[in-house]
């Protein structure tokens, strides 16, 4: 643990702070909105990485976890999961060995795309005498991973014949709906038709899909509009961020996350330098043509031009208030996911109170 | 420490390598360069953020190391340092007591551009009874922090004046020559002048400076031509990066540091997704219009088009070899300080054999 100052203005900066008034509504709401269309909901542990956060929304009715990496999964059995989902093709036999530990302690399931493999966990899993689910990964449009829906089946009959792995359904993720405007509203009625037609072809094999899982930020609250879809992994809706106002999906006020920094420079007239730049925001732009690394909450019409990596450039020409060195801003970040694993620890606040810290332990977790 | 394996192909991925052949030569050529031409050397630990990474530095002759975060300055005491240089305004009191704590142990300069700030630390030192050097930082045509010449007289006096502090000299970043064509040659002319004004106010004030401290890595090798600078702050040679070379400042051969990664989806034709994304490489687009996150060392016509978190996007339309999932590939980062920043671990290697392991003691320290 770390010695925790009772107020915010004690805290040292750049400091990452959580609302937690905010982050608790966030956390009902998706809850609330899952439970009503009886989705089942997954969150993925990326956005926040924290397993205390993750007991959260499990507590709240989520039935999983979603992870990308075989050590972000080890940090999230400290969240007592019922089940882990690995969204992500785990290549290798040192990784097959470090996720078969895993699965000795908690459920898992692979999303997948190859034959490649879906042959080598099968292996890892015969040898650790473990039966893994697998989830035949499509690609609806992004371009990433996934298979072609045509070929869903085939890549289900595949996994299905495979000793250990247990076929579950199909997972895809549909990144290329921006936000919901005309184009993404048509996107998202294109989406229901194929996946119309993949539960078909699935059927028509003898393998009826138990998950159909996907979802994204933009569309979160429009996946009950989705046929066949019966789970999302949602990750960002904990405490959304700059990115996921310009999608559509929030508003400001259900920012939970922001960067507390300090003035460390007005030398130059209507600019300020604060004491953190790409190592503590990360480099992300924002999803639309946007400028910026970020809003000043108290100053929104400041300008967050530029970054190096401890210096952030913030144009305050607009803005009406003047700022001295030894000030101190709140700052909502482009990108949530990659500026939480960038901070060792990050402190829940209520008001000026700060509550908690956490020690952000799924940080770094690169393998 | 954790289990080393002998071979590069051993080693899981995404992993950070440092070919330590080119390592050494980087270091050795700063080190002759520097000597050669009567200049102080203190390199930024920044780039590598390893005390033995420093301690090298120092074996070839730094004076001391140069740091932005007190964070950083902690870590670096274990390279036992004749001394750290703080190139960063240190605000407020937690900041300055943790500085205070560091300078018990090694002298510590910190470079500044306000009053506010060279009283506060004055002030810190005072109560901690240690004497504390400071440079007066000058804005040279960034615009980020530093006075503007014309007032640099004005601030050394202030220094002067405040109790534990000592005038050391001056300290500025030239980070607007980008690479060192005609317009760059000019600037670099310019600084000269610019700093040949500055040196000569500070004789007429009665304040000499004895550290007149600059550098660049775009302008690294051509130190000497600026008059009056007699200290150079070189981070990114000990490694360099794809931005180096597209400076100018080395060749592709002199590139230390690359990103181990694996081939994990070729689902998509003429593409494929490695296990590494920006939270393995950071978002750092190039510094130039150049495309791309990297450069992959053994398929140079790949273009690394695009990343999310986890998933990097390789267009290999361009490329005469094919990929499969398993493969492994080796990737030049566009910007290696924030890439080492986001790994836990390096390896240093030579050939395929892999000879160290580094934790990256000094990543994530933000404040």
């Amino acid at each position: 643990m770390i010695a925790l100052p009772a107020k915010i203005a004690d805290l040292d900066t750049p400091a990452l702070l959580i609302d937690l008034d905010i982050m608790e509504r966030n956390l009902r709401r998706m809850a609330d909105y899952t439970a009503e269309h009886g989705l089942r909901l997954r969150p993925h542990t990326k956005t926040h990485k924290i397993p205390a956060l993750a007991r959260q929304q499990i507590d709240l009715g989520a039935v999983g976890l979603t992870i990308a990496k075989v050590g972000e999964a080890a940090v999230m059995l400290a969240a007592d999961p019922p089940d882990l989902l690995l969204a992500y093709p785990i290549v290798g036999k040192r990784k097959l060995d470090r996720l078969m530990e895993v699965a000795k302690r908690a459920p898992v399931t692979v999303s997948l795309d190859s034959l490649t493999v879906a042959r080598e966990l099968s292996e890892a899993a015969a040898a650790a005498q473990i039966e893994i689910g697998a989830l035949a990964e499509i690609d609806v449009g992004l371009g990433r991973v996934g298979v072609q829906p045509s070929d869903a089946a085939d890549l289900a009959r595949n996994i299905a014949q495979l000793p250990s792995l247990r076929f579950e359904g199909i997972a895809f993720y549909p990144g290329h709906i921006k936000t919901l405007d005309d184009e993404g509203r048509r996107a998202l009625a294109a989406l229901s038709t194929l996946l119309s037609g993949v539960v078909r072809d699935l059927k028509q094999a003898g393998l009826p899909p138990r998950i159909v899982s996907g979802g994204s930020t933009p569309t979160m609250f429009h996946s009950h509009e989705v046929a066949e879809m019966n789970e999302i992994r949602p990750g960002t809706y904990i405490f959304n961020d700059r990115n996921t106002v310009f999608s559509g999906a929030c508003a400001w006020e259900d920012c939970a996350a922001s960067i507390l920094a300090t003035v460390v420079s007005t030398a130059k007239p209507g600019q300020m330098i604060i004491d953190g730049g790409s190592k503590t925001f990360s480099s992300d732009r924002p999803v639309n043509n946007d400028v910026g690394f970020g809003r000043l909450i108290n100053a929104p019409a400041a300008v967050f031009t530029k970054m190096n990596e401890e210096h952030g450039f913030i144009d305050i020409h607009s803005v009406d208030e003047s700022f001295s060195v030894g000030d101190r801003v709140r700052i909502i970040p482009n990108h949530v996911c990659v500026a939480m694993n960038l901070h060792e620890w990050v402190y829940g606040v209520r008001g000026n109170s700060v509550e908690q810290a956490w020690r952000v332990e799924g940080r770094g977790k690169l393998q």
